[in-house]
This record gives structure tokens, C-alpha cells and sequence, in this order.
């Protein structure tokens, strides 16, 4: 039986990067893409929306339900300007046709992220891409949901208290730290941390490769990744090309690209003059009575998330093999 | 068309007194009771469901709609040991009957929240007589909630800093401050405050009153409110007897009760080495930016509150007659 | 022996009015003045030095020591921007004269503290009247000088959690929260506040008796507090006169005046995203392992202290007699 | 002229081990050690004024001026339980004679600094080894203070959120936070940081090379530094030999030793359910409107360091000679 995935996202330009990878490997019959469900972060819910509609047909895949999830953080709304993503998170892009919605539901995503785990205990992947406020809802409203996930897979926090978007915080545990704090609180299963100190140092894109190699593939996805990044690619905010969200979902796919991974009793600052939203990693035991909760992934094999990425985007004779269950 | 009212309530043995007297609005057509909802709170959200139970059965309206809440608080979960209500909520007292448990629904009370409230827009008369955690989810799952509401009657916070389960806290308002944060910062409709200071300053009820006077009716009711309330009776905590939901519903179901109010912008401290939990009312207007968002009660009618009280439960030749819209 | 008093001040108008019951008290002989030590707080330390010199060669004490204390804050500067008293902490008034600085002395007042008290073992009584700042640079200085006071009087606090300068803090605090916590935390002699609520709703006097009564005495420290009052009188801020530095001395130098004092722990709020500065009261016991550390002054002989605050302007035929210890 | 330093310190193992290295300084005549100044820390303030005087005879340089400084933390004392330096600061050591206080002074640490710095405008290389206490209590009793410094190098707080104490701080940081973002807020002269992490991952040296080479001298300060570590030597806590307060000393002895340095805006979290005392680096400029204020030690030439240590215990022919200016 193939593994089950359910993508949480807010997407966000590498939020859609990752669905590639996501909707590739369903394509491929290594999983099955059982729901994507949305949620405020990178830009609007309903931006969000239409960009995981856009993202679905591109990899034609549309017919993977979506479901609309929640509108703003769960204590505070943090206000939204990100100057990355764009404001559509699309990177200000502009699109010939309109997103097609059909497949967009009416069940509330987090009424459906309880019925789904509840129907399929046990062997729900779960992949984390946007603020965890979906989530946290899901564990608050069923207290079997976190026991009954199979595993979890979150890009989000830090480990190094370097912040992204405040001097202290990573984007998505920003604009939602007591979602993030419920998440790892209440996590249950086997739950794994792309961070962002994982983006930004340990799984360096040089801007070349991106620009020529993966922004050079001749598909439909390309293109769309072309369009809605070429914002990013002029600007080059930072020094090589940075991936966030893939780096989660490629783990989800192929336990085999992590190549370290430490086991930690991890948290979230709530509180803080400067470091509310940091995640906190007790690397040296200090906090009594509390038993490792999470995954960091602290290294990754570069060579082979690049086949990955290639993979993605359909690239012909791409050497690259998902492994199955 | 009568007042339609859900209550939400952790029955304890003040929500009971408080659900005598909806039950017996209801009864006598000056509102319409569409449901009870549940949560944690001064005992676990089992104990809060039989405890709700067997109060609506002894008031004769058992086909009232029960409904399952929040099993613990939004953010982080207190350590619940509540001395005054007892270990089952109702005063560690025994009942020779099982409460009577078929009218408990299978949806989740934040659902039927959001539903009933949807399919009644601007009717819902809303009272809350524990942690706010299910309504602070139903305002999270539905962006609508709060303006379909017709008005919110709540009970708890305080308004001079006095806590009765922290130096600086409430109890409901302790036991999940970021529910009750949620609320407080997106209620839009009006809402009414019935506070820590109300209840322990301005509505007291001496001790003769209640044992002789309420305490002596013949009525299943009164019976089951001396049983729960044997121990505080014969341990008298305070210097009066304090009633503290049935304020928030007397106002709910009599507004001529109430005979001073105040409009404030109050909100809820969420951080704090002494004042986590507190309600924070700006009665100086120095917040910038904030409008008021709740009356509090100030002042009320004693004399008309005993009244009601009595009423309530079926004592005979009261001179009560609940107002109709 | 009569009683020997430090004044730490930061004038202020009031503290000016203030500081004419003291030297009024030193001139009648029934306590020696012994220094007067400044404080930032409602102008800048230059200002408050130049308006306690203005003031006691009002009152004919210009031989009475000045100390220069803390120029701000302990731990974070707060943005000075008192709009009650002026930017020069007198009413923004002109003066013919220069005050006289003859008196001002080299020894920083932390230093003049430590060593006043050292000198004067369990004989200093402390009036406090402006931020703690020097009061709790002095506690670390110096571990004994706590338990080497008498007494010590603050003008400071809350009590209901009413603000006065934030939604949750009065002002003196609030300028110096962690002085505030300091020497709440480290005071071992008697301690008396007179807190923010004392002033705003148990010791108001009204316009008429400001304007015609203690505005009508023809004398020089009248009509310099009607000079720095003038803006003050104009604009009315509250429904009366409100008055604040003065009931802390009026309580140093006759206790009969304090009608009503209740005993508390207290502590102050450094943290809190709407209370910090805030003064926290315990007065359900809440706080494990606290003993009481002040006496709250909770009512006050109005009409007592009146006739102070006449006496301390040389006004004609005052029936007032301060005690003698 | 030679650099004038005051070490103000904890002693503390390692603040004894840098005392020889800037003992060693002084006597050969690059530096004048100036003054030992003595804080609570690692010890109690009374066991830290012996050990730094054992320390300083055992150099042959008792003549030094030591001052008693602050005796705990500016706002909230914390629970000293240091289980590495032991009870005595100094590894539950026994000594045969009482440490030499001829020298101790009357005179406040604070004071002292205050008037030292002083006196010598621009001259003194301030060396701290312990919590602030001294340097933040000194910058608020004189504001010229901070510009007056010539230089400061600091041992404390932490650059990647790795706490050694609590999850997230740094002893010296952790011991007083409040001390720490004062001098961090305030300091005005070049500023050097030599963090926990520096220590930990960056500044190793393997145990072979303590007990055999570093531990095999003979001298009188070689035999105390191994009494006093004979139970960290025997318990080996690390994997390697840790050295914290020599690496500030050296880096003020000797600019060469320090490879690499950044300069950042850093400041210290105050409040914080986990980081309070962590000290927060602004690497990505997310701060609004503030200066880089220190240089963050990032690396350092550990054989360089090598030869120092062994120098500073008049080991015989060590290739080392300190710089002059
Ligand atoms: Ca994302
Ligand atoms: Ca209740
Ligand atoms: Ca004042
Ligand atoms: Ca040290």
C-alpha cells in the first residue's frame, strides 16, 4: 500500500515548487496525494487557494480536493508583508486563465484533516509547508488526531535563533507561534524539521543551476515556477538560490536524502520581548521532565534533491527513482 | 419570536444554578434554549457532560441538544485542581441515577456553534459560563461567527485585578487566557461581562438566604443544588454565599436586572510573570486605536436576583415574570 | 529626638506642594529634614534639581543638602513625555529668578542615601515621591541599607489595576518598573503606599477649594504653586483636584491621617504585554511562600488634610498641630 | 603607555586560570592590571573575594587593589546552584592558608569603577568574566561612564540560542539578564564577545594536552589550577577541556589570537516563557533602527591560545611574547 500524503500549505512560491514534487510522486504511484488543504501565511487565504488550484492543473492533477482552511492565526493575526512571496504569493505574477476551483470543497480543512486521519489512522503522512494554525485546530478539536498521523513532516522554526522575519523567528512559526507551540506540544508520531537554518546553510541552490538547469526544463511546471519566481531570480535576495518547503516534502518522499537527523525536546517562545515565535531546542537536556519530540533534519544529500527537483518538473532522463514502502 | 439561547457551560455547581434558571425561561416560552455546549473547565469535560446531564433532566428538559467541547484549553492546559467545585464539578456528590445521556450529540460543539449560529444568523443569544475555548475555535473555524451572533453574555474575567485562582486571574479566564483573548478581541456584537468583582462584591447573598430561603424550596432542583452544594454550604468559603454564572444569565434572560452597566475596551493579558490571565479594561482610554467592545456589569438589581433565583426553581408564588423581547 | 526625613523626588508640581508639608514639618521642628534626593521622572533630572531648589527657597530651607540621583531608568528607558506637568515638570511656568544651587551637592544621591542611612541606623523615614530608581540603586549598593530604614512612604502603585499613564500602570512605577519590583522585593521596615486609586477616588478636593481656599493663602509657596499650577487649573484634567506626592507625606508626618491601611503583599509586573508596571496586590493569599511587605492606605481624613496642606503654605489661624514621635 | 585593565569577575575555575594570563600581562609589563573587581556568579560574593586573592598571591601580585562588588543580581536573585565550580567556586577545594586580604579595599566595586574609568578617561580595557552586576550598576550611576571605557571584552551569552545553564541562556547572562542588556544597550567603546558557543564548539582543547602538558608545569599557579580542577578533571562534564573566561582575557591580551570577529547589534531577551537571559544577535538586521554594538568572537588560533595558557603559568620556554601597542 502506497504511502498517504495530505500537504498543508499556503502557498507561496516554494510552496508550489514542493506540490510538484508531491503530485510527481503520486503521479508515479510512490504515494497518494489524498488532500491538500490551505491556510493564510505566505498571503491570503484566498490567494492561497487559487495558487494551490493553479499549481494542481499545471501538474495536472486537479482533481485533488482542496480545502479552505484558516483565515488567520489562531491568538494574534500578524500583519502580512511579505516581500518575498509577493502580494498574490505568486510573486506578483500574472496568469492568462483563472485557477480552476472546482475541486475546491466545502468541508472546512480542518473538519477535514480530523475525518481523514480518523478514517485512515495511522497512515496519514502529513506535510506541513505554511503557520501550523490548521493543525492546531485539527489536534484541539479531536484529541486522537496527533496519535492517530502516521508521521510529520514540518518546514518551519530554527535552531540556531535565526529569524527570517523577525531577529528571532522563522516565517511560518512567526505568524502562528502558538500554532507551532500546540503542534509540537501534542505531536504523537515520528515528526521531522526542515528549519530554517537548514534552508539557508545546509542546502545551498547555486543561482546558476536554478536559472539554467532547473529553470531550463521544457514542462508545463517549469514554466510556472519561471513565472512566479522571476521576481526572486532578478532580486537575488540572498547570495544562492534558497528552497524551503521542498526540502520537507523530499523527505516525506525519500527518507534516503536525509543524511543526519538529531533528536531533540523542542519548543516554541511565546512569550519574549524579541524571541516570542523562536523555536527552542534543548540541545543540552535542561528542561525537567521532557522526552525528544522532533526530528531535526540536519543534513540533506544536495545531489540528490536536485534530481528530485528535476524529477518534479518532468525533465527527461532525470536518474532518479522514488523508493516505495 | 422569543429569544433563541445556546449555553455554553463546565457545569460546576454555579453553571447548574445558572441552567435552572435558562431551563425555566425556556419553559415558560420567553426563550427558546437550542442547545447546551460543553467544555473543561471546573472539572473534566466527562464530568461537565453527566453534570449538564442530570441538571437539564431534573429540570424536566432533557430533550435539550448536549454537545461535547473543547476536552482541554486552546493553548496550554492548566493543571485543573479546583477545590471548590469537587472532584466531579458538583461538589464530590452521589447520585443513585446514571444521568441520562441520549440526547449528547455526535457533533463537536465548536460545529454545532458554528452551525446553529449560521443557520440563525443575528439570533443567537450566547452565554458562557466557562473557559471560552469553544467559542474561540468556532470564531477560528467560521470568520462569520462573531457578527451572526445576536449578543454574548460571559462570565468571568475581572476588573480590578483581583484573581480567585491566580493573584491577577479568574478562573475561566485562567483556565485558557488566549480563548478568551480571541473573544474578547473579535466579538461584534454586544457582549456583557459579568466579572470576578460582580459576583464577590456586588451580588452577595447571605448565607440564611440560601440555606432557608432558596434552600428550602420543594422542588427536584432545589434538591439537587443542596446536594451539590452540601460542602460549600458547610464550608463557607467566603463570608456570603457568591454566585457567579447565574449572574451572566439573569442578565441574559432580564436585562432590567441589571441596573449599571459601563461600555469599555477590555482584553486579556496573555503574558505576564503575575498577570497572565487577567481581563485588562482601559478604563482610561490609553490603548490607541481600540474601540469599546464589552459592557461590563456593574451594578444589579439584588432584590429582583432573588427573585429569579427562586423562580428558577419552581418555588411557589414567586412574584416573577421574566420581560418577553 | 525627632523623626529624621529623606525626601527622593522627581518635581513635579506636586512634589513641590509636597515638599512644603516637609519643610513646614522641619520649620515647626517636628522632623529634620535631612536631604532631599532627585530622581528623573516627570521632567528631566536638571529640571527636577532646579525645581527642588526653586522650592525650598520658596519655603526659606535653602540650606537643606541637594542630591543629583539617577538620570533614568534601571533597566529601560522610558520615552518621558508627561503632558500633565510640563516639559520643565513645573507647569511649563516662567521665573524671574534663577533657582539656587548653592546647596546642590557633589556625592551622588545613591551614594548620599547609603551613607545617610548607614550613619542613621533605623532613624531615616524615606519618602519616595518620584520612579524608585535611586532606591533600588541604593538596596544593591548597599545590603543593609533595608533593614537600616525606619520607615519607608511611597507615592506609587496601583491598587485596581487602574492606569494612569498605560492601560495597566501608574506613572512612578511605570517609569521604573524594575526599581519598583526591587525594593517592593527587598523593603524590610514598614512601608506605606499611597497608590494611584487612593488619589483619583478617595482623596479628591474640589476645584473651589484648590481655586479660592489653598489658592487664596498669601504667601510665597502659594503663589508658586498657583504659578506652576496655572495649566493644570485651566484645563482641569479630572472632575477635581487631584493630588498625589502630598498624601505620602501627609502620611510620614501624621499617622492620624491615615483613617484606613490594610496590609498586603505586593509586587510589581515586569513582564505582560499590557500590564507591565503594574503594581500586583495579593490580597487572596495566592502567592505561595509571600509575607506581607506593605501597607496599602486605603482611606484618609479628607478634611485633616486640608488643613495640612493650608498649614504647610504659612496660611493665617489653621487649626493644625502635627504630632511630636 | 601600557593597556590599563580592571578584570571585574567570579572566581570561578576558569576566572582564576584568566587571572594568570593577565597576572602574567602585568608582570611582564605590557599591561598594568589596574584593579580586581569582584561580583556573585559562579560562587558567593565573600567566596569570589578569597579566590581572587589566592589566585593573586598565588601570581605573587597581591599588591593588586581588590574591590567587593554587587552581592546579587539587579532585579531578581537567582538560585546559585552551580554544580561545576562547586560550592567554593573553587572545585571544593582545600588550601592550607587563608587567601592574603591585605589588599582588599573599602571602597564599592562600583564606586571604584565609576571613579577609576574616571580618572583615566578613555585608558581602561575593562575585562568582564561574571554577570554584569558591577558594569551595569556602574553605567547607571555615572552616564559617562560607558564612553569613558577604552575597550571591552565580555565571556558570556550565547549566539546560537545554546544555553548551559537554562535551555536558552548562558550563566553569566542567565545569573543577571537584566545587568546584560544594560551594558549591551549601553556600551559606547569597541566591545568583544566571547560566547558560550566560542567555548563549546570553537575553542576545544582535547584533556590529554590539560592534564599533561598545561597540567604538567611546576609552578605555584599551575598547581593551583589543578587543585581546583581536579574534579572537573576527574568528572570530565565534556568530551574536551572547556575554557571560558581565559578566551576573553587572551583576546584582550592579545588582538592576534582572535581570526575572525562580526559586528552585530545584539541585546538580551528580559522576558520569555524559555529565553530569558538569552542573548539575541541581530544577524539579519530585522532590528529597526539600531547599530551593530559588539564584535561577536567567532574564531580564535588555538595554539596561539596554547602557548599563552602555558606562559601564563611561567612555563618554561614558551614561544610566546604578548604585543605591546
Ligand atoms: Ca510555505
Ligand atoms: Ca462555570
Ligand atoms: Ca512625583
Ligand atoms: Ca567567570
Amino acid at each position: 500500500m502506497v504511502k498517504k500524503m495530505i500537504v498543508d500549505c499556503d502557498a507561496g512560491m516554494d510552496d508550489a515548487s514542493a506540490l510538484f514534487l508531491a503530485a510527481k510522486a503520486h503521479k508515479v504511484g510512490v504515494l497518494e496525494l489524498v488532500a491538500i488543504t490551505t491556510t493564510h501565511g505566505n498571503t491570503t487565504l484566498n490567494n492561497v487557494v487559487r495558487n494551490v488550484a493553479r499549481t494542481l492543473t499545471t501538474a495536472n492533477l486537479n482533481q485533488i480536493p482542496i480545502y479552505r482552511g484558516a483565515h488567520t492565526s489562531l491568538v494574534e493575526p500578524v500583519v502580512m508583508d511579505d516581500p518575498y512571496h509577493g502580494s498574490d504569493g505568486f510573486g506578483d505574477s500574472n496568469h492568462d486563465e483563472e485557477p480552476d476551483l472546482r475541486h475546491l470543497q466545502q468541508e472546512h480543512a480542518v473538519n477535514a484533516l480530523v475525518r481523514l486521519v480518523k478514517e485512515n489512522p495511522n497512515e496519514i503522512t502529513l506535510v506541513a509547508l505554511g503557520p501550523l494554525t490548521n493543525l492546531a485546530l485539527a489536534m484541539r478539536l479531536d484529541d486522537q488526531f496527533a496519535s492517530n498521523l502516521k508521521e510529520l513532516y514540518i518546514m518551519g522554526g530554527n535552531v540556531e535563533g535565526i529569524g527570517n522575519i523577525t531577529v528571532s523567528a522563522e516565517f511560518n512559526f512567526h505568524c502562528d507561534p502558538e500554532a507551532a507551540f500546540i503542534v509540537l506540544q501534542n505531536t504523537r508520531c515520528p515528526t521531522y524539521i526542515a528549519s530554517w537554518e537548514l534552508c539557508l546553510h545546509r542546502a545551498k541552490l547555486d543561482w546558476d543551476w536554478r536559472i539554467n538547469t532547473y529553470g531550463g526544463v521544457d514542462s508545463a511546471q517549469c514554466r510556472l515556477m519561471n513565472k512566479i519566481e522571476a521576481q526572486t531570480i532578478a532580486r537575488k535576495y540572498f547570495d544562492t538560490y534558497i528552497v524551503c518547503d521542498q526540502l520537507a516534502v523530499a523527505a516525506a518522499i525519500d527518507p534516503g536524502y536525509v543524511t543526519q537527523k538529531s533528536l531533540h525536546y523542542a519548543t516554541v517562545e511565546l512569550s519574549g520581548n524579541y524571541t516570542r515565535g523562536q523555536m527552542v531546542v534543548d540541545y543540552g537536556k535542561k528542561i525537567v521532565g521532557k522526552t525528544p519530540n522532533v526530528y531535526l533534519i540536519d543534513r540533506v544529500d544536495i545531489e540528490l534533491f536536485k534530481k528530485m527537483m528535476l524529477w518534479s518538473l518532468d525533465a527527461p532522463s532525470v536518474d532518479y527513482t522514488p523508493p516505495t514502502e
